[in-house]
């Protein structure tokens, strides 16, 4: 890969509705990490509006690593998930899982999301290429920055150019946190390509303790958005309750994330 | 994990037509890595026939690591597979890639792989566990071997018993070798679970140079078969051609493993 | 470990003449990997000096991996670092390698530098552990975090109280950079000990454009200092050209990490 | 790293006493992790000896992770090493961490290991360089096959040419095991240097079940030798009882690992 700085890619800018990626703004996405009920999700869409998130996450299809895990709500979760995002003014992100889902799941959401598990599923990567939606590209667990960028490509020569990075961690040998968030990959993805990359620290990190302070460096690092996961009741969440925040939570970090980006304003 | 070795489950024997794998014979299951041109793939069928393969591999569908790279023949490529290992008397082993082609490569097959990249493609895995074909699993690049058993139960559970999982290497920092082959998970599966393993020595390391030796280790430490890349002409290989042997190559591989698997065979 | 971010033990902060590590103020090291000739040197350390840096860098000893590299000009290399320093009102950081050598380096230098490669050498960490001067312990390539503050245990246990850890890039698969810089281990090290944490975004990227924004991002993480290698004339350096900042981007890097700090400060 | 298998570096064949390792046969060391009291060192000697190892290992200086983990006896625990190694006609190796003890411990060893936390301690491989004893250096958990070469060229360089290289096992992402017994490693390094290489499977994947299938992989991965913790009561072990095996356990390892090395040599 070349050294070259200078050699910055001209930005590409993914627009949904009024929400802009990679255009300046800070776009911060959150919300629970599984669409459980319509009310906990009507609850956490209100408060995460209120904080200054633009984007609604939650999933309906989720990949877990155990067939006896909660494997999401499916269709239902989908509709619900639009509803509630309609009422309350925001977009929608959510994950896709099969290629014969696809055009079910562009009907419902705003984004769609590949996950990491899916990263080289080929298959799916040129479904989602022939879609006119943004798509959120997930770094696969091992996936080098080079191999995350030729998946983008799967879906950019299918016709899509509106590809989302998302950096979430990378498996390495660390126990302390569930995966190890690779920050220097948001530069470096800024050099090697044009596309707006977010970070979701609440994966990337797995400890809810981190999930502030690797928001900022995120933004210091030059990121175009956030993937939060937060959830009213983390205890009684479906899935990765260890790492979602309080609404009150959520709030604190936005104020945090918000001064950073001031910073990062004043130096251009 | 339970650390008493005692506890050895019972042991799952796979049937594909007259091969058994996990009761007691070395299974090899050998070919190129992709199905290019008809002429290639009987000589390469006939020898690796010759020196005591069962099961002729081949990909129609390949999972790529870039959209510009050779992806496979598809349905064309299933058929020429077919037709020359009922010309061989070999059975089949090849790669599906999407749930929407299940179906048709069942028909096409005796066995099914399931990729690395899609070891944890949970749409995929319940598929496969869907039909009565046996299912040859990879492990995943960074797929720890719980994770991995936890990929064959959604076969299982979906209904299908016919698992057989393969190791292919990890990805690790070392550089030298394309992937890191660990053996330990050989022995260790057949402690944990009662599924035929067999190892993927080629893709494990990807050096011809290593294949002979990790093939030795691999029936040292347990493997019920193997599964190795042979090609009568590597350096015009569509992929992975400075893996990949050349039938003599092969051949020598063949007495070399023979020899240490009679050697266990004194051992019980 | 435990999960909770309230139990945040008590800070220590390490003093080094007027310098104060971990007691609020960003406390920046930097100047060249190896100690090459004066003249440089004496370049090296008045422009750090002028941008900020309050501790002047440099190897005496260095601990190549190869015996054909350069190993450092050795003990004329130490008093060259000393007479520096001195002349331009900068504390010292420089790494010891052998225990024998241990006691020469404290009579020159502020700050003992244990490096990555040593982080386990269990006999230096017990050298350095009785000496009445600050300690730089490196993080190990492959070291997790709890590994690391029970090598820090060695030099506390020994009766030296005064340990700095520094953050620089962990061993992963990822190639595009030299290591991977994990953040969330400086947050992570501030709750779990009250030990100071630099970090060293120099060793930890490899990369001259992915100092400074790695440096924003360490500062937004919580990080307590920096550690930098600058070089006047970077093409020419002894060793680690390739992520050596000149004296013009440490600088501009001094400015952009002073705006991040600004505005951690807000937070509280 | 050059492909071609041809080019075999002329073998260098290290000897102590009567022990040849690299000449052709396969050379087993064993003993307990660390030298705790002379009854059960003698027992453990006698043991090995009549299971056909020829080497005694032991520790008499510990490099542990926590500093309140038992050190080892340091020089009383050499001489008790030596005594019982000479009273059952055994060689020995055993562990040096301090460029200060070299010199005492080659007086009472005839095998000085440079341990995997130890494998860029520069000072400590230029000071086994010095030496008239052969030296095993245990790769380090997170070092390539070329930084591992590179550390045996420090000892080389200085002087020493008997050196042994012994497989521990890398770190990875992997938790069932201890480490991941990387056993392309022998081959690799076969091809890439003249030097012998042993495996030490006890470390390398530190489970019991694990040691006697991965002693048999590495013979059939062609190396010179295995260094296998044994200890009579594995439970009251000062180190590593989880991965001890009992005299018996090691006897029937033995009868494995000769009958993979009679078909070993049956290829050539």
């Amino acid at each position: 890969m070349s050294e070259q700085a200078g050699s910055l890619k001209p930005c590409r800018v993914v627009r949904t509705g009024p929400v802009s990626i990679g255009g300046g703004d800070l776009v911060v996405m959150a919300g629970p990490c599984a669409v459980e009920d319509e009310m906990t999700l009507w609850e956490a869409a209100h408060a995460v509006r209120a904080a200054g998130a633009v984007v609604l996450r939650g999933g309906a299809y989720k990949p877990r690593t155990s067939p006896k895990a909660f494997q999401g709500l499916g269709e239902p979760g989908l509709a619900m998930l639009k509803r509630v995002a309609v009422g309350t003014g925001l977009a929608t992100v959510t994950e896709v899982l099969d290629t014969r889902d696809v055009e079910r799941v562009a009907e419902h959401a705003d984004i769609l999301q590949i996950g990491s598990r899916n990263m080289q599923n080929t298959a799916l990567l040129k479904e989602v290429g022939r879609i006119k939606k943004p798509v959120l590209l997930k770094r696969g667990m091992s996936a080098t920055v080079e191999e995350w960028l030729l998946a983008a490509e799967y879906i950019l020569e299918a016709g899509n150019p509106d590809v989302i990075l998302c950096e979430r961690g990378i498996r390495t040998f660390e126990t302390a946190t569930r995966n190890t968030l690779d920050l220097s990959a948001v530069s470096l993805l800024k050099e090697l390509s044009g596309l707006p990359v977010v970070v979701d620290p609440s994966h990337g990190t797995g400890r809810r303790s981190l999930v502030a302070p690797m928001s900022r460096a995120a933004v210091a690092a030059g990121a175009d958005g956030l993937i939060i996961e937060v959830h009213p009741y983390p205890k009684a969440a479906a899935c990765d309750g260890p790492q979602s925040l309080t609404p009150e939570e959520f709030s604190r970090l936005m104020l945090q994330v918000r001064k950073i980006k001031e910073a990062m304003l004043l130096l251009k």
